[in-house]
């Protein structure tokens, strides 16, 4: 009655603590497990394997346990080819479609390990062709066609775990606990190192900032950080962007004064006139050109030819003419701006911050920045296993981290 | 140089602060002010009225000041009719376009003054027809059409500010600050208190839930007060739909078993899986019919005919077949939604409760919960001017509720 | 069976909202008013005067309503002179004992009144002396003699309460709501002019760190605040003081390294050895006198002879010999520290923040500086009228104002 | 050069991330290892040996490491006796002390190893006698007398780390991370379930509120679960005692009426009235005894025999009598009443619970119930490692706790 499998597992799977969370995991699913054979590394610098038979009470028990050691990398020893059904509609995935993780993923088609292009977290799998020109790709489910071939169970299926960062490491000291008792100009000074490094190595900058940036006086740090070349795509929402307009035409952020910080006169609808002001003109773009906005963050980014999707909410004043009103037209343009991201800066954006975060690999850094602990913990829960928490208040961070990358 | 006006202003001016707020602003913007003429009711019953000049600096200043008093009710006592403008392309305003406030307004049109139809914040205000047909209404800048007429300036415009309710009013316990130090049972008390008096006065019932209502487990609680009458329409996004489906067909909410409180095996793909079971119906609504979906808040909607807007976002996976992943599009669709609300729960949902305070009349009641101070406090502050904070734990709010409203 | 009384206020009572609230208080009573006079200036330079008669229920109610209306400075028309009883035991108040506010307050003695020294919360008000000598001086409970003379009732007894401050005034800035999401440049810059703007006037500046200062990194920017003069006094507790001469002596805080961020190695029990340490000097300062200890906040203090009042917590390790172990000595210490105090820092401690709250009149500005807006928004609700809750992160707040201020 | 130590470690040291954090910890301090022996049992239920042979960079480096593997339970092989030196003075430790653990510890006598009595976190461990009769205790600093022999450096001692609790244990729930998101009633139920099976097996429970329970009208709650004999003992402060009384000699609760929710009138001086008269007894018991208090958690707990300890703070008003306004002495009353407490409940108390913490072993299994998840956190971070954060509204979690304990 009872079911058994022996799962393989390598890498530094010791001290990363994946071992650790493997056997927690079989444990905890009320299975017994039997150490085969664990060829620990003498030392930290060699990889281990380990080989370990599980027994669970049933198929059923078994095969859900199999399912949570997946995303650890911990894998059966004899495993087939992927096995793929067609799609019935188009959006409709097969039953018992396999939902990717974020993590590099490999596939066994025809005998040979494939690589998944660009993992993407809860997509599916989708396979094209056969034998040698065989290509996987993670497909969100609404661009499912009917009858592309969709992998379904675990077999065939691979992924490597990313590895707890080591040593000299700069990301050493982003094992630590959110918290908002850091040192904080540290914190930043770590950041800026960071990015670049990640410049110096060809990465591309993603920054993905909410209102707030503008409120607390930041603007123009960001926009000097898109003027000397840092920034190399936006992701935000009609909010930052319209906030980031009325400061520059009319020195406001939703009716404050930006210079002064009371509430300008007659200016509580000043947020409306900027977006029927951009709707006058056709774009964001458009007033770039016709030298009609002549600052700020989107400024910048017309001029220096980053690009920027704004996604809509359904808190949107107006919108602006560039909001993609549909959701999941913005989540795919998003997507198009992702090759070559390493570095993801998310500032005091919760709802867009979340979205960025389903969309990443998990090889992206990611630092989140916002004054409230839940948010942060929130977001650095999800998505890329390299996140970073900076409990701070955003507006003082960016002004410092423009202070130390331009000087 | 200097620039006079004599503005006026009725009602219940004195203790419910207005009068006072408006010498306020007067003073703050640097102007001067001569009380001509004061007629304070002799005891609080009595409306008051108080006629007021002011002087400026110039007449930009006085119209600035103007304007900021206008949404308090103090209005120049001598006005002439209102005045408009063509819209000069579709979702394009005139310059100077009046931005409407969420409270009763009149507009005077050949000497008369007419009330605009059901007021919303942030829209143009257009009038339809000329002479003893004229009508008025507020409308979002996206839908004013080329040649609309919209109008322009103050002129001709009056607003009337709620008066802070008195005395027996169940809504004197409002009035206190947002702070989770408040006794509970008794807010819960007071809150059913006021739903029951608002249905049996024949209003309708906005529920406002996020996707914490169902991991909290208090998905049955609101689904109860859904078949037992109490909500009469629904606004809500993909991630409460999702966990409220995937609570009762699978027993998990994100994974997470709702009986158990511990992570289900296999479960962490499993509101993918629930999303594209409902992909395969169709909608919501055909998994009911079929008799697939036998419960949850959703089911008890569609079976009693509450109507249900779920509005897209960019963090959305899937998502849902109903769900309306053009935003503008969903704010139109819950517009539609809105006449006879008299009450707003708003339960632990961030985004669509500030999408729902930019379209509510000030009239409406709003309760918010939410365990975050911030939120609470960000969330009141916007939209009804009756809107009351209550900073706890919906899960066991909602239990309580449902005890106390159905037994 | 009605009871009635008429009542007096005077000052800038109607745009400082003074009037309104009054008005309100009583309707919420359930009282009725008539307004017998009501000089209003005509413009608002001049100050007005109200008369109210108000007619209350019964006696009971009345008397109530009028200690709700006392603190906001209408008094009875008619008031005979202050009524005192004796103390019956040290540390016991008679019956019906006048509770104070931290308000300027004046006493009516043999038909003179006298203004009572420095005014305190929550204290009674006792009288030395009779006839010409009298003096009035608010006593904490706890320091009471049995026999003293203390004010029962509110006959004889008024006070000033504090008008909102105007136009040119710096404060104006400070009358918004407490939230993150301000210009915090801009903050800093109102705040370093005002605390030059204090000291210029020969005001002295109190500091309230808490831990969070020296985890945040920094503690060198209060100590070069201390260094160069703009520090007077400090109250602060045990974790503060430890954190900062452990940052010093070993380069850590609670074990984590000052300089790197990360835990440092053998480090756990750092604190404890930094308390055994200035255990065996005898006290901080004959550690900086023997040498011992170089740097940091309490080094400077020292040296500058700038007093500080470490008062104690049930949480303490050790605790240092420097700190006051028994609260109400510790709070006594703190009062003897008051005289001049114009301006509170009050810096991520909400403990000591309350402490001081408690004990501080209603004119010092109080400068409450947390990242966590609901423990801002708790300090500002108490202790002294002209408090800013600055919501943003310590560390970064504090090298940007000695950035401004030092430069 | 380089300094090289084994090290042994046994128990379920892999699955309970023992071995792994261990690894973790010594490649992080940049020092070497090699795995000499790991006797992994083959299933889960065996318990597992690893001897690991460290290398480091120098003496010192490897002594720091051995500090910070030590609370991990990894110890060297070779260990000699205990090492001590005499205390100095009173109070005053020698150099190189060794600090406690709250963890069961034992140390090595005259070749004996002997348990340490009741362990407690960041004490010295002091050794009376010699030989057989040798005794080892946890001593706080301030408590040391001169000439104490005083545990120096880590030799002949060693601690066992507590496993992680497995399978059918009702702490498994506990593993997942402090978030409001939780299935709420559930949770409740599972305290309840927790503080019956710790009082069946006679264990003795701890209860720490603070006044928002009194706020958010639990009192009776707590009172009524004080009454039926669930709780053993108290630790609080003024603030919940004086909060506790006016409630029920007065019907407020910082002069906000608990029947009401509103201000009740004339009653800002509510607290301050009821200290008076609390001192005008002389002591809480003395006004249970003379019939004067009639009710709640403190009344409850003098009729029941369960000891109270009021601990003072800065902040107190007053205080009560019954309050030990020297910190250090109310920590020494905590520590008199910890024998046999197997279950500590903190509700909404930051300050006393950061105390609690600090005093309690391990092994006590701690419940933290805020609605301010920065506040759990940080509780659930520090002291026992039994301890489960519960972010939620401590009214409402009172309320269902009663309920589900007594009906």
């Amino acid at each position: 009655m009872t079911a058994s499998e022996t799962v393989e597992v390598r890498g530094h799977i010791v001290d990363s603590l994946i071992l650790a969370k493997i056997l927690d995991l079989i444990v905890d699913a009320g299975a017994d497990y039997r150490m085969i054979d664990l060829d620990l590394g003498t030392s930290h610098v060699d990889p281990s394997t380990a080989r370990i038979s599980i027994t669970a009470a049933d198929a059923s028990d078994l095969a859900a346990l199999l399912a949570e050691l997946h995303p650890h990398g911990a894998h059966p020893v004899e495993t087939g080819d992927l096995v793929v059904k067609p799609a019935e509609a188009g959006g409709v995935l097969p039953d018992g479609f396999y939902a990717t993780t974020n993590l590099p993923t490999e596939v066994r088609v025809d005998g040979h390990w494939i690589e998944v292009d660009r993992p993407e977290m809860d997509c599916a799998l989708v396979v094209d062709d056969d034998g040698p020109a065989a290509r996987a790709r993670a497909v969100p489910m609404h661009r499912v066609a009917a009858g592309d071939q969709v992998a379904v169970g675990l077999a065939g299926i691979r992924v490597r775990p990313l590895e707890k960062p080591r040593g000299a490491s700069p990301f050493e000291f982003m094992t630590s606990e959110v918290s908002a008792e850091k040192p904080k100009a540290l914190l930043v000074a770590r950041v800026a190192e960071r990015l670049r490094a990640a410049k110096a190595g060809g990465g591309r900058l993603l920054a993905v900032p909410g209102p707030a940036v503008v409120h607390t006086g930041a603007g123009p740090h960001l926009a000097a950080l898109v003027r000397e070349g840092w920034v190399d795509v936006v992701f935000s929402g009609n909010g930052f962007a319209v906030h980031d307009i009325e400061s520059c035409l009319l020195g406001t952020s939703l009716g404050i004064s930006v210079g002064e910080g009371t509430a300008a006169e007659g200016s509580h609808a000043n947020h409306l006139r900027v977006i029927n002001q951009v709707r006058r003109w056709g774009s964001v773009r458009r007033g770039v050109e016709d030298g009609a906005l002549c600052g700020g963050v989107l400024y910048e980014c017309v001029r220096r030819g980053v690009p920027v999707v704004l996604g809509g909410s359904v808190r949107d004043d107006g919108p602006l003419p560039d909001v993609l009103t549909d959701v999941v037209a913005a989540q795919d343009a998003m997507r198009r701006h992702l090759d070559g991201v390493a570095v993801a800066l998310v500032l005091a954006s919760t709802l867009h911050a979340v979205a960025v975060g389903n969309l990443l690999p998990a090889s992206v850094e990611v630092y989140c920045v916002d004054i409230n602990q839940a948010v942060v913990t929130k977001l650095t829960d999800r998505g890329s296993q390299q996140a970073l928490g900076i409990v701070t208040d955003v507006g003082l961070f960016l002004s410092e981290l423009s202070r130390q990358l331009i000087g």
